[in-house]
C-alpha cells in the first residue's frame, strides 16, 4: 500500500496500529531498495512468503499483469490457464528480444528486473565460489549441452571472416554424450583425446592435443572442449595446461564445467587457467550446482564482450523459468546458505569416503585412488572379476541399486562398444579404450545429506550380499 | 488411496461413506485412463484441482518425489527452494536424455509421461486446426528463432556428406529481427527477398526466388524461409507456390508459422503447401498460439523421420516447463474450449475491423484492404503524410498507445533504415523497401475479447484527438 | 515498490519501461484505494492474481509478517507449517480481541482491515439481496447452528437484570436437528410448533404460537425462532406475522434464514417483518448462499446495538479463515457476479420444475404445489404407497442416488419417529406429526447449473427404471 | 495411479522405468497406510509436496470433489472462488454433523478421515507432552474462550435436571479479558478470587475459593475455573489442589491450559490435579501450542464421556480449517519435531533469563523471582518508581518496544482501574489488588529462537537509553 491508501485505511482502523505497519512495510521496500541497490545473493536467506511478495511485485511491472492493458498485438502475454498463470505468477513475456537474450523488454520491466538481477547473483556466487577472475556471465535457458553449442555459435560469428571455416573440435573424452553431441549437432567435427592413465586416475593426454593441432593444422581447429567436472576414476582435465596450449595456438577454449562450481578445488583450477592461458567459455548447470530444475546454465568469461556477444547470438526471445528459479533460489539460500551448502558438501565427501572405506574393509574391496576428483570416487569391482563366467554380471549392481530406489551411481563394464553418431567409443564408460578394472562409481554432490550416505550404505551393503549369494 | 488403504481407512470412519468416495476414486483413475489410452486432449476442460492432482500423481513417478529416494550421482532432481519445489510440483528432471530430447528418463517417468502425452495432445490440437497433413510434431522447450534454428541443424546434419556445405537461406522478408538472427546466428547466409505489392497488401517476391536460386547454384541454397503470420499489410508468404519451387529444386522449407495455428486460412494454406509441394519442417510458437508463457514452440512435419531426427538432433536434457505449462493449459481448455477460441478469435476480428471502419470513417482514416491477412489489419496514416514539417511524428501514436496501457500496436513509419548485424533493411518494418503509406497495425490475435477491443478504440480515439491537436 | 524503489530500479533497467510500469502500479493502488473508501464489494470481479496481491499486501501489515519482528509474548503469530503458512497467506493473529469479536487488532492491522471491509460488503450484498432494512451485521466465523446459539446470549445479556430468567423458545418446528440443538445446548427450553398444511404445503401454526405464549406467560418465553429457507413441502415460516406476535408480546424474534439470501421473495419476506413487527436477529449461512466452505454465517440486524452487543458477547479471538473466504469470494464475483449468479438460480429453479414436469408426465409423478418455496420443490412418491408389502422402500430412492454420485435429495418416509436429546418427533422429516403422502424433495440452490439438471434427471430416470423393476 | 494405470502408461513409456515408479508409488502408499493404522503423528516430519498429496487425497474422498458429483440440495460444497478452492483443497463441507460437531459426514469422507486422525494424533501429542493422564480429547474449531463457554454448555447439560441452576462460576483471576467474558457471556456469574503473594509469586488463594464455597453454597457453584499458563510474576494456578477441593465439594473444575502444553512442569502439574481430585476440562489453544493461526483449542479430560457430551453438545457444523492446520503442522513437524521445539523451548527460556540477568546487571534491574513459571519472567520496573513526577511513564516503555517490532511484552503499571462488564479490577494487569512493584513481563515462548532473544535485548537496551534520557 502506498502512504495515500495506509491515509485511507486509518478511516477505517485505529493510525496507532498502521503506524507499526507503515515502518513493517518500510523494511519490505528497504530489502527492495537493497536487492536492487547492491544487486547481491541477500546475506541471509528470505522467507517463502518474502519471495513470493518480491516476485508478484516485480511481475505487477509487466504489461499483461496491469488491471488495464489491452494487446493488441499477436505476443501480449495472455495466459490461458489459471494454473499456469499463478505458477508463472503472471510472468509470461520470457526474457530477451530478438535482439540480445539478455536485453530488456518494452512490455516486461518486471521480467527484465528479474533477468538483470539474478544474472548479477549468479555472477557473484560464481566469484565466491572460486571463479575470481571471471568478468561475465549470462544464464541461459538451456542445459549444457545446448549452452556448449550456443558458445560455438558465439565463437563461430568471430571466424566468419575467414577463408576457411575451422571444423574441428578437441575434445577431451568423457563418456557422456551430450558434450559429444553438441560439437556434431553444431556442426563440427569432434577430434576425440582419449584420457590418460595416472595411477587409478584418468587424466587429459596433452601429448595427443598438441599433436592432433600440429597435425590438423591450427587453423583447422575450431576450439578445445575440456571438462572439469566427471565421474571417478576421470579427474577434471587438466585445464591449466590446456589453456596454455590454446593459448599459443590461437585456439579457442571452452570449459564444460557442468557441476564443478560446487568444488573449490575446481573452480581454482580454472581460474588458474584463465590466467595463464586461454579461457573463452565456461558452462556450468543451474540444476548441478543450484539443485532447482534441469534447464539452464550459466556461461562465465573473463571477457565481458565475448559474454555480450553470447548474447546476442541468441535469436529471439526465450523461457524465463530457469532464471525464476535461480532467482528464487538464491534468495531463499542467501549467501551464508550457500556458503554452508559448499561446506557441508565438502564435509560429507569426506564422510562418505571414510564411510566407504570401513564397507571396503569389510566387503573385501578398494576405493580407487584418484585423489583429483573432489565430488566423486569409485569402488573397485575387481573381486568379481571371474564373476561372468558364472552367469552373473556386474552391471546388475547398478540396476539392483535403482530398484531400491538409489539413483546415479554407475557401474563401469568392460567390452562396451557403443556408437554415437558415426563415433566408435570401445570401453564406452572409462572415457578411454583400456581401462584395467570395472569399477562402482559414486558422487557426494551438494544437497547430499550424511543421512543419505548412511542409507545408501546400508542399501549397498544389502545388495552386495545378494549380488554375492 | 489404493484399495487396501481404502479398508483400512474403514476402520475409521463407516464403509457406507467411503463405498461412494471407491466410486469417486474410480472416476478419477477412469479419467487419468482415458487419458492414457486416448493420449487426447479431453473434450471438455478439467478443473484446476483435477489438474493439480494429475501433475502431482504424475511427477510422483519421478525417483526424485521417492519417499526414500537416494541419489549418489551429480544429478538427481534435488531441488533446494522450497518454492520452486512447489511452483515445479517436484518435476525436476526436465525433459529428455543425452541422446534424444524427446526420450524417456529412466529417473522421471513421470516427466516422461508428461512429455509423451503434450506431444500427442499438440499433435491434435495442430491436425484440429487445420494442419491436417503433418505426421508428427516435437514440442521443443525453445521460442520460435532458437527452434528455427533446431531445424537449420537438423537439415545441416543430412548434407554432412556433401562436399560443399550449403550456405544460403532465401528469405522472404519480414522486418522481425528473430528470423534473420536466426539465419545468421546458425551459421548461415540470408539471401534476402523483398516483399512485393498486390493492391494494398504485400506478398511474396516468387519470381526473385527463383533467380536467385539460379544464379545462387541450387546446390548453394541450405534452405528456404517463408513466413505465414505477420502484420498487415504483409500477408502470408505464398507457401503453396515457395513449396512447389522447393521440390523442383529438390531445396528444403522451414515455414515460420510463429502464431498462425490460430487462423484456419493459414493452416490450410500450409497444408496445401504440404500436399503440393515440399516443406519440411513448420515451427509454431506456444505462447502466441496457446496463450502459455513465452518459451516453447511445436515444430511439425509430415515426415515423422525428419521429426525424430530433429529430436535426436537436440544436445542434451532441456527444462520441462514450456511443455508442463502446455500440458496444464491443454488440459484445462479442453478441445471444445480450444474450438471456441478458435471461433471467438474469428469473430472478434470481424467486430474488430467492423468497428474500427466506423471509427475510420469518423475520423477520416482509411483502412488497407489487405484480405489476405485474417489476422492483423492496418490504418493508413497517409493524412498525417505532412504532419512533420510541424514537428509531429507519426510515430508519437504508438507511444501513446502505449502509455494509456496498450500493447502491441505497431505504428509504420517511412525512412526508417536498420542494420542487423552486416545487413542493411531500407524502411525497416514494411517488410519491402518501398511502401507507399505510413500506418498503423493492429491484430486480433486468440484470448481477445469484444470488450477489449471497444476500450481499445476508446483509447485510441483519445489518443488521436490529443495527436491533432 | 515504492517510487524510491522505482528509482532505484530504472539504474537497471531503463526508465522508459519503468515509466510505464509506475502507471500500471497506480491502476493497482487505485484500486485499493477504491476497496478502501468505498468499502464495497468491486462491481466487477477481481482476477485471482490481484486478489492474491490484496491478500498478501494486506497480510503484510500485520506484525508477525514484519521481516523484523520479534515476539516475546505468548501468542505471537508464529507459523510453523510452511504449508499452512502459504495457505493463510501468513494470516495468523485471527480475528478479534478478547473484548470484542470484530474489534481491531493491535499487532494486526490487515487481518483487521480485511475483518472490516468484508463485513461491509456483506452486508452491501445482503441489502442488495433484498435485506433492505438492515443496518449492521457481523460475520461470525462459526456456521449457523453456534450463531443462533450466539445470538441468544446476546438476548440473555439483555434479560440478566430480570428476576427470573425466560426459559422458553418457541420453534416453528423444521426437522433439521441443528437450531433445535442451538436451543437446548445453550440452556434453554424448545416448545414446538408443528407446521400446519395450506394445501400442499406445510406453514407455521400462528395460532398455536399466539395460544403457547398465554399458556406459558410472555415473561417466561425468552424468543421466538422461526426459519425461512427450508425444504418443501414445508415453506418459509410466516415471518411477518410472527414477528407482529413478537412486537406485541415484546418478546425477541430470531430469524434463521440460513440459505434465504439466495432468494428475493423469502428477503423481502424478512425486510417486511422488520417493518411491520419484530425481528432482532436474522442469521445466514454463508457457505450456503456464497459457496465458501462451511464455517461462517453473517448476522443481520436492524439494530446496529444489538449487532455490537453480540459482538461483545463472543468471548476471545476466532479464525479469520472463514471472513477471509468471504473475502476473496466477494472480490473474485463482484457485485454483478452476485446479481448474475441471483438470476441465474431464478432461471435454473424454474429450468428444473418445468423439466421435472416432463419427467413426472412420463413417469406417472406429481409434484407437490407448494408455490411460497422458491427454492426446493417435491416429487409425491405416493404412487409406491403400496410398494413396502412387496419389501422395497422408497427410501432407497435417496440411496441409490446417492451411490450415482447426486448428493442433497431428501426421501420422507413415513413413520419414521426420532428423539433428539428429550424431544421426541414423529414423522421425522416432515416437519408435522401428520403428513399425508411420502415425497422427494430436490432444490436448486445458488451455483447449480442447468447442465447439472440435465444430468440430475437422466440419473433419477436410471434410478427410477430400476427402483420400479 | 492404480495398478491398471500403471499398465497403460506402460504402452507409453518403458516398463522397466515404471516399474521402480510402482514402487516408489508404493512407499506413499505404506505411508498412508501408516498413517491410517497408527494414527499417530509420523516419527519424521513430511516435507509438504507430500502433505499436499495426502490432503488432495483425502479432500478426493469428500462428494463435491467427484468428477461427477452433482447437488440437488442447500450445501454442496459448491466453492465459487478459485482461490478459496485451492487454499483449502476443495475442502468445503466442514466438520461435524448437525448432532455432533466429530461426527463423520457422509458426504465428506475425507474431511472426516481429517478430523478423526488429527484428533487421535492431539491426543497423542498432548500425552508426549505430559498430559498422560488424559484419556480423550476433540478439536473445536474456536478459540480458548469459545471453547471454555463449550465446555460449560455441556457441564450444564449435566445440572439440568437440578432444580436450582448452579450460578456462580468460582475464577482465580488472572488480567485477562476472554476467560471472564466467557463466563459472563455464557450465562454466569463469575466469583473473583484476587491471587496473593508467594514471594514475588503471585498464586492461588486456597482459603479465599474455600470460603466462598461455603459462603455461597456448594450446590450454587456450577465450576471452578482455574488458569496454568500465564504471565509472571502470576505463576500457574495451584491446581492439585483446586482439584482437591473441587473433588471433596463435588464441583466441576475447568482448567485453562492456554498455552500450557508446550511446558513440562506444566503439564505434570495437570496430570497430578488430575490423578488427586477433580478435573473435568482442560483447555488448550492450538495457536500457541502449535503455531497455527489463532482460532482452534484442545479440550482435553480424563473421561471420554465427557469430551462425547462436549462434541454432541455442539450444535451443527464447523469450519475444518483449525483442524486442517493442526493436521499440516503435526504432519510437517513429526514427532521428533514437536520433541525437538519442547527441548529447545526450554533450552532457550534458560538462555533468555541468563541473558536478561546480565542485562539487568548492566542496566541496574532486577528479575523478579518467579521460579514457578517456567515460560514467562518479568524485570521490576521499580528504579524509575520515582518518574512520574517527570511525566515519564513506565508504559511507554512497552509502546517503545512495540515501535521497534517488539510484540508481546507487557508493562504493569500500578494504579490502572478496569471495568469489565459489571466487574471493577483494581490494578488491572497484576492478578490482584495489590503488587508492590511496577514491571515488564516476557516470555520465551515455544518457537523463539535464541537470534530473536539477542536481537530483542539489543531493541531493549536502546529502549532503555532512550527512556532513560
Amino acid at each position: 500500500m502506498n502512504p495515500k491508501n495506509f491515509d485511507f485505511a486509518s478511516q477505517i482502523i485505529s493510525s496507532n496500529y498502521l503506524e507499526i505497519s507503515k515502518e513493517g512495510e518500510q523494511q519490505y521496500q528497504k530489502l527492495i531498495r537493497e536487492l536492487l541497490t547492491s544487486r547481491s545473493v541477500p546475506l541471509e536467506g528470505l522467507s517463502v512468503r518474502t519471495i513470493k511478495r518480491i516476485i508478484l511485485d516485480l511481475s505487477s511491472l509487466d504489461t499483461n499483469n496491469f488491471l488495464n492493458n489491452i494487446g493488441v498485438g499477436e505476443r501480449e502475454g495472455r495466459i490461458f490457464s489459471s494454473y499456469v498463470q499463478d505458477r508463472m505468477s503472471g510472468l509470461s513475456h520470457g526474457v530477451g528480444r530478438s535482439g540480445d537474450v539478455s536485453a530488456e523488454q518494452p512490455k516486461a520491466a518486471g521480467s527484465s528486473l528479474i533477468v538483470k538481477l539474478t544474472t548479477r547473483m549468479a555472477l557473484q556466487i560464481l566469484k565466491a565460489s572460486g571463479l575470481t577472475s571471471i568478468k561475465s556471465c549470462l544464464i541461459l535457458p538451456l542445459a549444457t549441452g545446448m549452452s556448449l553449442g550456443m558458445c560455438f555459435l558465439t565463437l563461430l560469428s568471430q571466424v566468419k571472416t575467414k577463408k576457411v571455416r575451422p571444423r574441428y573440435v578437441i575434445w577431451s573424452r568423457i563418456d557422456q554424450k551430450t558434450c559429444l553431441k553438441s560439437i556434431i549437432s553444431f556442426g563440427f567435427e569432434p577430434v576425440i583425446i582419449d584420457c590418460i592413465p595416472d595411477g587409478d586416475q584418468l587424466t587429459t593426454d596433452l601429448e595427443s592435443i598438441t599433436t592432433k593441432i600440429t597435425e590438423l593444422g591450427q587453423e583447422n581447429i575450431f576450439c578445445i572442449v575440456s571438462t572439469t567436472s566427471c565421474f571417478s576414476p576421470r579427474v577434471p582435465d587438466r585445464v591449466v595446461e590446456v589453456s596454455k596450449i590454446c593459448k599459443s595456438n590461437n585456439v579457442p577454449h571452452v570449459i564444460n564445467n557442468a557441476y564443478g562450481v560446487q568444488c573449490s578445488t575446481t573452480t581454482s583450477l580454472i581460474t588458474q587457467a584463465t590466467k595463464q592461458g586461454r579461457v573463452d567459455f565456461i558452462v556450468q548447470s543451474t540444476d548441478k550446482n543450484f539443485m532447482v530444475p534441469v534447464g539452464g546454465s550459466v556461461v562465465a568469461s573473463t571477457d565481458k564482450k565475448l559474454i555480450k556477444r553470447l548474447s546476442q547470438t541468441y535469436p529471439g526471445r526465450a523461457s524465463i523459468e530457469p532464471i525464476l528459479n535461480l532467482f528464487c533460489t538464491f534468495l531463499e539460500m542467501g549467501m551464508n546458505g550457500w556458503k554452508l551448502l559448499l561446506k557441508q558438501r565438502k564435509q560429507n565427501f569426506d564422510y562418505f569416503i571414510n564411510q566407504m572405506k570401513d564397507f571396503c574393509l569389510q566387503n573385501d574391496f578398494t576405493i580407487l585412488k584418484t585423489p583429483k576428483n573432489k565430488i566423486s570416487f569409485a569402488i573397485s569391482l575387481e573381486k568379481y572379476s571371474n564373476l561372468s563366467k558364472k552367469n552373473k554380471d556386474v552391471g546388475m549392481i547398478g540396476s539392483m541399486l535403482f530398484r531400491r530406489a538409489c539413483t546415479g551411481q554407475r557401474v563401469f563394464k568392460k567390452g562396451i562398444e557403443k556408437q554415437i553418431m558415426e563415433y566408435n567409443f570401445k570401453n564406452y564408460g572409462a572415457h578411454t579404450k583400456n581401462y584395467p578394472r570395472e569399477y562402482l562409481t559414486l558422487s557426494c554432490a551438494i544437497g547430499m545429506t550424511k543421512k543419505q550416505i548412511n542409507i545408501f550404505i546400508k542399501r549397498l551393503q544389502s545388495v552386495i550380499k545378494e549380488f554375492e549369494k
